[in-house]
């Protein structure tokens, strides 16, 4: 039937990774269970922090990300997607180490603003530390003549304390409203459009809070795979 | 360290699947990602329809459920979860294909019960045609002296529609209030205790929603995969 099985290289945060999957469920249109598509994932949350790992204060991510995405191809995944941002900066890494397709993220999302946003010039970007450093987004989004433009340093540290303090323990609201105050600063510093750069930002930031739209990646990523998934 | 691999045997249906990833996460108390156990999940929407099988109008699901079981025993996962009711009906068959333990929902519930709720001793049970012929209810319950009180013939109905034709292509708010008025109907019988005896059920019928407890076998089964995968 030439539908493929989805893999997903999950666990990076894990609630991250489920919410990818409740993406692809409802992306897909279905008239019974038997519509949808296979899907594989290894919540691997044992994986390193890539922050850290990218900043050079911590061990490296990659073995175990490597390892995690040839268990997904061994059970049968015909392409992965990785629910982490930041774990894009090993993107190429893991790619090489493997025999199927691993999506990016990043610069799907880029394409995806280019087509769908054709005026959208500079957009802000809520990240980790590490996202940023690693200056993924810059490169991505520059291919397509878009300037990024991120929060300052106090406002950074907020969205790191609303990732790992509030969203990755659970606590969604305080999170949240900690990311809309950042997104309306980066609206102010003359951002055309807000990117959820990291999937914890997903989680409580979408399209519709703020006056210019949020672009998802996590979603464009969960269209993208139900499209491909089709064969 | 002693830490267990929880495998979920899915896709029947999908969103249940993510469901019972979504409680796993939230059940488990956290700092980081790392705290989080490793959850590998094939989400093998292929599986055939369990009803139809049981009630001997369509194919078995059996051949396709031991091969995923038998995937996720690859990948690594120590003990499985089926997060579907009806497919215990083919519990022993799919464990006896097994290396690794399939827990067993059901009878986790009866336990549950027992042990929360020592007064209760006739329960409703919301659940699809395959699962009330199976008997899997009143078997598992019965060992622990509870009687089970099921919807009379037009509810029943309603029941499998709020499952077939609503929840499992999206449309909760519908299925919730078919649902919710069988409830009703179950309590007006004699229900001490409304069981959830399908994971869509689960999605809609919560502790709370009606004035006696709602029981959530999907819950306790998210809860003891935490407590085993503790080591």
């Amino acid at each position: 039937m030439g539908e493929k099985i989805i893999g997903i290289l999950g666990g990076m945060g894990p609630e991250a990774t489920a919410d990818l999957f409740f993406r692809i469920i409802r992306a897909t249109p279905v008239q019974r269970d038997q519509d949808h598509y296979r899907v594989i994932i290894d919540s691997n949350s044992k994986i390193a922090d890539r922050t850290p790992a990218i900043l050079g204060t911590g061990p490296s991510p990659l073995p175990m990300m490597v390892e995690t995405g040839k268990n997904l191809e061994r059970a049968g995944a015909d392409f992965l997607l990785l629910p982490c941002n930041t774990a894009h900066f090993f993107h190429s890494m893991i790619q090489a180490e493997l025999g199927i397709p691993l999506l990016h993220m990043i610069r799907l999302s880029a394409k995806h603003i280019k087509d769908n946003y054709p005026d959208v010039k500079r957009v802000g970007l809520q990240a980790s530390d590490g996202t940023i450093a690693s200056k993924l987004y810059h490169e991505a989004y520059g291919e397509y003549g878009i300037e990024i433009i991120t929060p300052g340093e106090g406002s950074q540290k907020d969205v790191m304390d609303a990732i790992y303090r509030d969203i990755k323990t659970g606590d969604l609201e305080n999170g949240g409203k900690l990311l809309h105050r950042v997104a309306v600063e980066l609206i102010g510093a003359g951002s055309d459009a807000v990117i959820c750069g990291c999937t914890e930002v997903s989680l409580v930031l979408h399209d519709g809070d703020i006056s210019v739209p949020v672009v998802d990646p996590l979603q464009v990523l969960a269209e993208e795979a139900v499209k491909l998934a089709s064969g």
